[in-house]
């Protein structure tokens, strides 16, 4: 993309209602605009990094084995009726009426709507285990909206839901989904450690909350210095491996990790005190083991030899926008955002030095097409904009690469390639550099 | 994917309530459930065709130079009240008020929340011109929702939006939708003609809809034979080429085409008699020019060398979970869907006629790691039904191929490959049949 041509609206000043860093680098990097308390549309910039994780997490649930549904944003109050939670839902539920006076609701959560599609169209034990999971939009209507899409009214979800014909079975379901959401933060450069938690009105027994270590959090936690050792890394995990997976969970359950609701100060004191840690939390999935709570009341149940059985049920949520703001709280410095590689909104950026100038122009060009043809998605600054003006941009929007062209360096045929995460710099041949950041992205 | 772990709840009786074929078609094959009157889930296959329909969408509008952006489903009604829209627009608009009793509605189109971002953010000529689109969930409370996803009342449309200096600007912008729109309904397999149309609620002085013929269309339509002989193809076009834009549209606006609204007798009746023809269509998408109508009484100016200049707008749409509803009423038989290989959910079906024989399982298994290999997406019937069940099943949810595998053609080294338009046959080796679908779906 050449910016001369793209809708990049950065602010030179920091927004006076942003509380936290995240919320106030998207207003300032041109991410996001607030239509209303809590609201917000996705600018080009913005959408692209909330494309990405959308996209890291339709992969990594689509390896797992789960099987993607897209349910309606609107949804009959009648469903909520049957399970008893649309009146025991408060007032953070949506509530509307349309032109024929039937009562609606904008899905907080989809319990009720997965469960009754399970019932209509699933009748035998056969079909199982089954999860299906949707990536849409949801509405919670929060007293006091804040911190930018951390904590929004409308915002993209990712949600779960698994069928089991058995508690075994479930837990198996339960697992699968730890584990993938361990690869899933990852891949989006983020630490999210499972911790323990209380189910709050999704119901159920089994639930841990993940959670990514920041000054800003909104829970305090409480955990075991080992945790933060461990790394998913490249592992190949078969999904469909109950003991290996059981084994992975195992391994990242056994330190202690507990979010304020759930501590218990006497197991905590039990680590070495040296190993005892304390620290803020942004939660960014959580899943559920709930058994029949839903499928009982709304009889989704499956035939079975032994006659007929209601499904044993989880759900498993990653909460895709908010996302975008918990990794710019993990990873930003006092000039702008750090995007990790994996969700970064282009690959690198190209700083012309001397925009104008015919051989710098055309250096810029060919590494611009050189980049493209590699699969790699670039933003060039093609802009008459000063040198300092375009490195404060690129800083501010947070590329994990800027290829820097100026004359004095094309005389000798180099460019510069930086690093924004640590500033370091190299100069290459712009050859070289195209070729060093095929080779970076490749793991991507 | 393996249909033993898929979900694809066909039915085999006609559902009672769907009157046309596309909306029977699609409960039938399992591609949606309504969870209340025109409202609807995309269970997989039918998820599988929506998100094909959006990425060629996003393609051509890319490619048109256009920028993605994403507004909330949820709009103030204030923005509303600026434009005048909010009392004016109707039953239609599903209004909603919060827990702090702040008016809302769920947006039926974005004009004015476009021109909102606009507003706020482009300040000079320069960032000119500016075409900012986005595919997002709209509602609009029919009064009689029918005919399934053709006229729901939560569906997914692309609107796109220009802002431009001049109104010469925006009539090149109003060109390049139209030419892009051509070419994106060609990709789907449908011949989509643009008709002159009237503006509706959106306002505005030129418009044309886009409309596929079917004799379930709403729209009575009369046009020149000689415009169903036009054929988009693989031209080439440069999208900032005016003259070659406003040739193409030309090409496509000359032959009499238009809709009951803007029918003119007499001029209908200067065509030669054989090329008079009658017809109904189903309209796919609509392009606007509306000048200053938003732009003026909301403040969206820039400046120029000769002062502030209120931009030249106009809007944009497709229907995009419509299309998946008039694909099939323009493709299929009296045993099912017919895809266009542009949108098909899978490439091709692999029937096993043995399941359980070991060298037709292994011959199966062969065919779908090797189609996969070649990057396509296969639906392999590894279930224990008997073959007819699986036929039919596959003529139902209309993959435009399909792989038969049985013992009797394994001896001689030979699996069949089937057309589903034309009911076709051929004898082959694994292979090849590997190799002509590549070779198909190299040009997709």
């Amino acid at each position: 993309m050449r910016l001369s041509r793209y809708f990049l609206p950065v602010l030179k000043e920091n927004p006076a209602d942003a509380q936290i860093v995240s919320h106030r680098y998207m207003l300032r990097a041109g991410m996001i605009k607030q239509q209303q308390a809590g609201i917000y549309s996705w600018l080009p910039l913005g959408l692209r990094v909330l494309r990405n994780i959308e996209r890291i997490v339709h992969e990594e649930q689509q390896r797992a084995g789960h099987i993607p549904v897209l349910m309606p944003t609107m949804q009959p109050a009648d469903l909520w009726r049957e399970s008893g939670r649309y009146d025991a839902y408060g007032p953070e539920m949506l509530r509307i009426r349309d032109r024929h006076d039937r009562d609606m609701l904008f899905g907080p959560t989809n319990e009720e709507m997965i469960t009754d599609i399970f019932r209509a169209h699933v009748e035998s034990y056969k079909q199982l285990p089954m999860t299906l999971y949707q990536i849409q939009w949801k509405f919670r209507d929060e007293v006091r909206p804040r911190f930018g899409v951390m904590r929004g009214r409308e915002f993209l979800m990712k949600d779960g839901y698994n069928f089991d014909l058995s508690y075994e079975d479930a837990m198996h379901a339960y697992n699968r989904h730890m584990v993938s959401y361990l690869r899933t933060y990852e891949r989006m450069g983020l630490q999210a450690i499972p911790m323990r938690a209380d189910s709050g009105p999704i119901g159920g027994d089994d639930t841990h909350e993940f959670l990514v270590l920041a000054s800003t959090g909104e829970s305090e936690v409480f955990y075991d210095a080992a945790i933060t050792d461990l790394k998913f890394g490249d592992r190949e995990v078969d999904f469909q491996d109950r003991a290996a997976l059981a084994k992975i969970v195992e391994e990242w359950t056994t330190p202690y990790a507990r979010t304020d609701e759930t501590h218990d100060v006497a197991l905590f004191h039990k680590i070495p005190a040296e190993r005892q840690k304390t620290s803020r939390g942004i939660e960014v999935g959580q899943i559920f083991y709930f058994g029949t709570k839903y499928s009982e009341p709304m009889g989704a149940k499956v035939n079975t030899p032994d006659g007929e059985v209601a499904v044993h049920m989880g759900s498993h949520g990653i909460g895709v926008s908010r996302l975008v703001g918990a990794i710019i709280e993990a990873s930003h410095d006092d000039r702008g955002i750090i995007w990790p590689e994996g969700v970064t909104p282009f690959h690198c950026g190209i700083v012309n030095l001397k925009q104008g100038d015919t051989a710098t122009d055309a250096a810029c060009e060919a590494l611009y097409a050189g980049l493209r043809k590699k699969g790699l998605d670039p933003l060039y600054d093609d802009t008459e904009e000063r040198a300092g003006a375009k490195f404060a941009t690129m800083d501010l929007i947070g590329l994990p690469w800027r290829i820097t062209v100026g004359p004095r360096g094309l005389k000798e045929g180099k460019v510069e390639l930086t690093r924004r995460a640590t500033g370091d710099s190299e100069e290459l041949s712009p050859d070289a550099a195209v070729a060093r950041l095929a080779e970076i992205y490749a793991g991507f």
